[in-house]
């Protein structure tokens, strides 16, 4: 089964120690949507601005949660799946209680003054990862509490993934391929873009229901953008009503998550035969996504990947139309730590996962850009393998 | 058309300038993408925390922006369209770029110094929304400029809607009303509750491309929870194959949003008659509905809307089944300031939107919620229409 056991928990409990052990620090605090999933395996519900979360995870010791009511059910369904791994909870009420009265946010910084002196905490050095008011507001109570900044080394500790992370990731990179033969069936001109994305994503979740009943699987993304649209990764701002084109250039994105984590899968489409220009800035993509994915080499530097594919692309001539570094880290986000790829000089370390996507874009024509994930190793291994060939990527 | 004009610009920029003149400011920053949103009318494409973005408003003159080069050709369309307000940018890049030189993201305080220099801010007193390291490290490059945290009194100034934002919200709770009923002809026993959600959003697109064509449209949710799941507002971690079953009580949510601006409307279905205890629970979440939205009067407080939902869940004996507060403001995120509205006790003013959901969530059971999109006036009036009786929320 696609999921992360106890297993994983013991691995994360062993670096956070190393850690605690390199800051002298006898707990963390985790204040992020990502970190609170990182620490507890629980599927963060909520935006933490509006409604703050506390994971303390201390150097001895089982750890404990703060969270806001609206997930007290969705806790108990967890326990009950045995996902989630811290169970010892106290939630805060949103709302003005009439019965089964709980602290207010008012009191927030009162009921973690209390349990981190409950944990014996009272006198500690506590890393913090991200932060909040209330945390701040309970260290002024407790005097003796030291609160450490350290949300970059938090970040540092999920750069490389574990195995049972990594067959994750594997189950859903194998899904995104199938999704894209999917979407090799279904363009054709004409076709509404924002409905053969939905059209897509029914399949998927049809499909997923058939290989991961029982778990949580997320649709992050499936977003294709169509002509001269692609020309802007992210869209061109008029959506609506865009239809594909005979002769249109599109991109998808597909990004889908499996038990709190992503990965990857986006190609180049021609709907009808590519020109010649078309064709030679999809094969210098193509290229440079082939490059990037051979430099995720562990020792390497992180900055390789990008340096492999941008190499190819200039060599082509094409390096006036990047718009974006080669990729990311991925894993519980699909935006992961490191981010700055093309700045990032460090080693890569085996089983850190990253996307490789360069891209090219041409106001006027279009976007192209095939991305997959890679898992570093002395042999990079990719996590998805949809088909690469100028053929495969033409729809006739 | 359901768009925004200069009007709205006009609007905020004398918002924002008597802001600046009650804090005796020189300029407004923001950093937020929500706030970019709101000072740009740009439909913002990254996210800030790995790709900073800066949208500054000085008292006099115009404004100017500071974003990643990914945003480039995104940019150029919006100005096709007509659709951004502030023009003057300056691109930082994210790759090592040999051609077409930028700066880099290691470059960005030098750029943004340079660019508050240029506009006369050297010696001024800046309000800062949010905030950024590359923004404090900026400020150590100018001396005599000084950098104000503002954030809460920004979010005051998207209280009020603008008549042409609530143009744009009424012309989507239509939309969200008429996909109300496309759920209300498509559940039925055995269907996956996925892909009945993505069937949904696939209808949405294509009522949407006849609307609104050319504009920016988005299914931010279009989300159902069925059974026993639907007990925890956001999900019981198992999505995967679930399915619909004949008794079951089913919850949706439903946020479109249109050239940024989001509306809400979720409904409480029931695949086959309702027995005696779902069909008392369903009536008090929709009471409360009713009663909340009725409290949306200027003048009363804002924690009123919640007193009067909460009061009719007391008196039918549910008291113990709510898990959230009432509801929230709404706009360019649908999760607006103010976000407390349970613990906010200042008068409401004309023109505020709130969500108005209050719920009732049973474990073993489900859950019962009925929200809609309310403007606040002398005479409160919803921008969402779906039915609330019993018979209508009954599909046999």
């Amino acid at each position: 089964m696609p999921r992360l056991t106890t297993a994983v928990w013991r691995h994360r409990r062993q670096q956070m120690n190393d850690l605690m052990d390199a800051l002298r620090l006898d707990a963390l605090v985790f204040t992020s949507a990502d970190f609170f999933q990182f620490a507890t395996n629980f599927h963060t519900d909520v935006l933490p601005w509006e409604r703050p979360i506390y994971a303390v995870v201390p150097r001895d010791g089982d750890g404990f949660l703060v969270m806001n009511e609206l997930s007290t059910n969705h806790m108990r369904f967890s326990r009950e799946q045995g996902k989630v791994w811290i169970t010892d909870v106290s939630f805060y009420a949103e709302h003005p209680r009439v019965v089964e009265r709980l602290p207010l946010p008012s009191e927030l910084p009162e009921l973690l003054a209390q349990r981190l002196a409950r944990a014996g905490l009272a006198r500690a050095r506590v890393g913090v990862e991200g932060g909040s008011p209330a945390l701040t507001a309970a260290a002024a109570q407790l005097p003796d509490l030291r609160l450490l900044p350290c949300t970059r080394e938090c970040r540092a500790l999920r750069w490389r993934k574990h195995e049972e992370e990594l067959a994750v990731m594997a189950a859903i990179g194998s899904l995104a391929d199938w999704l894209q033969e999917r979407y090799r069936e279904n363009i054709r001109p004409g076709r509404l873009v924002q409905e053969l994305d939905c059209a897509m994503a029914a399949l998927w979740v049809q499909e997923a229901a058939e290989r991961f009943p029982g778990e949580q699987f997320e649709v992050i993304r499936a977003w294709t953008l169509s002509g001269p649209a692609s020309a802007s990764p992210h869209g061109d701002g008029a959506s609506c009503g865009a239809r594909i084109r005979e002769g249109d250039v599109l991109v998808n994105i597909l990004i889908p998550r499996l038990n709190g984590l992503a990965i990857e899968n986006e190609r180049t489409w021609f709907c009808g035969r590519p020109n010649v220009e078309q064709a030679a800035l999809w094969t210098a993509a193509r290229d440079a996504n082939l490059a990037g994915i051979e430099a995720a080499v562990s020792g390497q530097p992180v900055s390789g990947i990008d340096a492999a594919a941008q190499a190819v692309i200039e060599r082509a001539g094409y390096a006036a139309h990047i718009r974006h570094r080669t990729g990311h880290a991925i894993g519980i986000i699909h935006h992961e730590y490191p981010e700055n790829m093309a700045f990032c000089h460090r080693p890569l370390e085996d089983n850190e996962v990253y996307s490789v996507e360069p891209g090219l874009y041409v106001y006027g024509i279009g976007g192209f850009r095939i991305d997959d994930t890679v898992v570093v190793g002395r042999e990079p291994r990719t996590l998805t393998a949809t088909p690469k060939t100028l053929d495969y990527a033409t729809v006739l």
